[in-house]
């Protein structure tokens, strides 16, 4: 079944202790569309400026990626994020933010789109993420993810849309300033307690927690020597994880189980090098060969 | 088969952001031989002053442990240690350390304790260390905690160690130290390969990864809600993992893998109150439960 997100397209600076790569291709969108690609047709709504290479545009299509609703906006441009990664590869410094085009995203989606059953609500304002969901009334799930900025800066908006959203993704360190607890057991209760069906924090190279009326668990990250520029793993959890829902049709227990573990070996990849640069690489026989390995190591 | 444990025997003064308990039952051989009592009967070698409470010693042969080398030193104070944590309940300070006997602690063991086939050397100087392996060179399974302060001060007689051991139990910040490599997978790679046969790194909450020429694995922390106080969490994992192998007698890696997820458990308990006290109240089939209960969050 087609899957809709809603975010960021972007081109990045990124700096690790070792390489540097300048202008690559990123974005909350982009990173989840093209994992979710693995599994589902995608269809992205975005904004970019006329900076934008129309190679990337021809790239995401290739994909099975819908760009309908990829607007170019002509004499603007495209949203362009610089950062710092430290030692521990797990720690970052943003070094500067051109919001350009995003400063005006107020996406009006095209009807195939509002039709869609699967929607993503990637990091954006409360106030973008509501409307955007009132733009497709009959999705039967919705899937949000958010950040600091909003929860110190739209706390009203976005506890409106813990109400109407099924499920919520979020760091730890968002979970802990949401919730102000700071075992993580814990704050996932009291987000799900703000209404979502289910939660999942991300906690980076330690996995993630999973959080319903009945279960809560974890699952560590996908052991891999290689981590290059962790940039995106977050959004390719999610794509992976929404990818797998929406090509199952289903969001039993079983089955979104089975989807934070796609998540998490679909990150996996996107770390071992920059920007989409190691996902091109594999195949969905890659994802589930690393899949059944990752079920092997929790097996005892 | 019984197991044998060199290593601290403390009186703890502890400050959770909520608590405070003073002077109480704690350090490395303490900690560790009680949850390995679960399992197997343990032979404790140690030293205290004459403030020792006598409660504690009888507490302990109560389990099935012996303490005919845990040695009482008239006129002198028992190791004592006082910290605090802070509000993630993960970082803490050392607020005071007094070595008191600890100082002068140089173990001579008895000859029952020379003929165990286990031998677990809790955290202490590698000279002192290497003197216990020497005095139990027939052991067949030795596993050896380290910390910072060794690493820093004594590497020459660590990695003397390392080569005569069959395990090595450390926190992640200690791998990092000890092998100047960030990422914690190369890190662990890289103390196997300074001569243990496996390696354990302690992740804290995040629970922790073992490696083993063949294998490389990580496994999350049991998801407690209720961490009253992290104090001893790290050597319950090790008196739970060694405590299952000395019972099972084997170290095969099926075994190995089990007894690490039995080490996360048993610790799991330890955090959800001060010094012994939750450990107090359960049962083996109290970790039993909780390790099915482990078991079914990992698999998918």
């Amino acid at each position: 079944m087609p899957l809709v997100v809603v975010g960021s397209v972007a081109l990045d600076s990124v700096e690790t202790p070792t390489q540097r790569r300048d202008n690559v291709l990123g974005g909350s969108a982009v990173f989840f569309s093209y994992t979710a690609s693995f599994f589902t047709p995608v269809r992205l709504a975005g904004v970019v400026g006329d900076d934008w290479p129309a190679a990337h545009t021809e790239m995401l299509r290739s994909r099975n990626i819908d760009t309908t609703a990829l607007h170019v906006i002509a004499g603007a441009k495209t949203f362009r994020w610089t950062g710092r990664y430290m030692d521990n590869m797990n720690d970052r410094e943003t070094l500067d933010v051109q919001l350009n085009v995003m400063d005006r995203f107020d996406p009006e989606l095209p009807e195939e789109y509002r039709r869609c059953k699967y929607l993503f609500l990637a990091n954006g304002s409360p106030e973008l993420q509501l409307n955007v969901l009132d733009q497709c009334s009959g999705a039967s799930l919705v899937v949000a993810d958010t950040m600091d900025l909003w929860i110190r800066s739209a706390r009203e908006d976005l506890l409106k849309l813990l109400k109407r959203v099924d499920g919520l993704v979020l760091n730890d360190s968002e979970a802990k300033l949401l919730t102000e607890e700071e075992n993580l057991v814990l704050a996932g209760k009291k987000t799900l307690a703000l209404g979502p069906r289910f939660v999942v924090i991300k906690k980076g190279e330690h996995g993630g927690m999973f959080f319903s009326e009945h279960e809560t668990y974890v699952l560590p990250a996908y052991p891999t020597p290689d981590v290059v520029d962790p940039t995106g793993a977050g959004d390719s959890f999610a794509g992976g994880m929404m990818g797998y829902l929406a090509e199952q049709g289903s969001f039993e227990p079983k089955t979104l189980k089975e989807a934070m573990a796609y998540g998490i070996v679909a990150a996996s990849f996107t770390v071992e090098d920059f920007s989409l640069d190691r996902l091109k690489t594999i195949r969905r026989e890659d994802l589930q060969k690393r899949m059944e390995s990752y079920r092997k190591m929790l097996m005892f």
